[in-house]
């Protein structure tokens, strides 16, 4: 563990990192790609060969991400999925891996966080010291004080939830709050007064295009994170028509299991390999289509 | 680690544990009290003999717990200042310490998940698996499927976030949703359609005890987990009057730092009994004057 604490630190130290809005922006145009793997390991859905081994996660998480990298803009490792495996370790070794071997593509650690700023304070620590996220989820429910503790690492950003690709997001995403919803006044609010700094994006599920359009126009800046292609049963057109910005950017647009679990074999970091690159060119070939 | 797992499952299979509505009924009396000790280790205010020790989070944790044992309804583990420390294992040595030594005190683990489905069953297994939790706190944010994974854990509880007790908490919580503000929907919704099973408690700040009657009379009969008495400045006849239900219970009142780091000396878990013991006695002073 000091290990590799040492090696985090003197990584850090060694090569300092882009700030997060930066690093998104060059890869979007690098990749040409605005497709997000999401890892969200599954040791069930493991083939049997990795399934016996010590490290199965990262093996896995490493193997899919090295197969997936040329065609994306960003990976999402959900923190969850390490957690209910007493996975931290693993966790921090593919973070340390997707450094060191992927240092163009930004890493948004999904971990939903939210609470009072002196417990948040734990939790950005967490995220940027411990792992080196260069991004994070944040849940908005607690208010702007619960946020800030995270802007206060210049240049890493977060995403807070706005409008969710769940069926349950409707029971208070979609309550009216004067002459607007929940998730329209949270657009507004990561948009504008609470989005000094420039850090600030928001998650919009594909499973709501129309939604998704009316947050484009409330945050026309702001990147949005957008989960629900793919298992989920997002539509990558409307998802695209509805939520990309002024220059055709401006997503990150999230697949996990459609891509991770593409195929059942030995060679499944080759089929997730391929699933990203099908799925990255439907996006841009909707992406040229007119509107 | 395998070694703690199977001490974990034999201990899971050993001895059956109560329901948390039942374990916290009973100690409320059983004990005389209200109080929680919110266990939020900062190894920075430790005592220098404490510090430099390798597994100083779990002791400083465990010694607290003893000491303050007697005089709680609750303890309250936060996860934030585990994970910032890289000491999970340490978290779970901790729980399993306070369900071997203390079986009768049931434990809440702070946590604030909240995501989808699928994921939330990924934080379920966290919470209730791995560290053996009797309750856990959720955001309500994304909507009843994502509280639900924790519900499919009979007998376990969950605080959903309803008014917070930090500045930030008025940004979405007070906001007028028809007719009532965002935190009554939140505890009619956990009061009433989401409470089929008898499991939701929800959290409400001490900071605001009108808001903290609000949600009693729209939640008669569901435990308020109450944080923001002590060092976030809360008022502890306020709070009751306020909060408590009609057999004068109903309450898990939090204190955190106002009692961890009551002693700064080696003395510091006598210390933190005595705070506990004073505190829980001012609670009850309170609870029994005519209102």
């Amino acid at each position: 563990m000091v290990k590799a604490q040492r090696a985090a630190h003197s990584r850090k130290m060694t090569r300092p990192r882009a700030a997060f809005s930066e690093l998104l922006a060059q890869r979007w145009r690098a990749a040409d790609s605005l497709l997000c793997v999401g890892l969200d390991p599954d040791p069930q859905r493991f083939i049997p060969s990795l399934r016996g081994r010590q490290r199965a996660i990262e093996e896995f998480c490493c193997a899919v991400a090295d197969a997936t990298a040329p065609y994306v803009c960003a990976f999402k490792p959900q923190i969850a999925h390490f957690a209910a495996h007493r996975a931290e370790e693993q966790l921090e070794a593919l973070l340390a891996h997707l450094r060191a071997r992927h240092p163009s593509v930004p890493v948004i650690l999904d971990a939903k966080r939210g609470d009072i700023g002196s417990t948040a304070e734990h939790y950005a620590r967490e995220a940027f010291e411990r792992y080196g996220a260069d991004a994070v989820t944040l849940s908005p429910f607690m208010g702007y004080d619960s946020i800030e503790p995270f802007l206060a690492y210049a240049g890493r950003g977060a995403f807070l939830l706005c409008r969710t690709s769940n069926p349950g997001g409707n029971d208070l995403q979609m309550l009216d709050v004067g002459g607007e919803r929940l998730f329209e006044r949270i657009a507004r609010l990561a948009s504008g007064p609470w989005n000094r700094s420039g850090q600030l994006g928001l998650v919009v599920g594909a499973t709501y295009p129309r939604e998704l359009a009316q947050v484009r126009a409330l945050a026309p800046q702001v990147p949005l994170l957008v989960p629900g292609i793919g298992a989920q049963g997002g539509d990558i057109a409307a998802t695209l028509n509805a939520g990309r910005d002024a220059a055709g950017l401006g997503l990150v647009i999230n697949s996990s299991r459609a891509i991770l679990y593409a195929g059942s074999g030995e060679d499944f970091a080759a089929a997730a390999g391929e699933a990203a690159r099908q799925t990255r060119d439907d996006i841009n070939a909707h992406r040229r289509a007119p509107q």
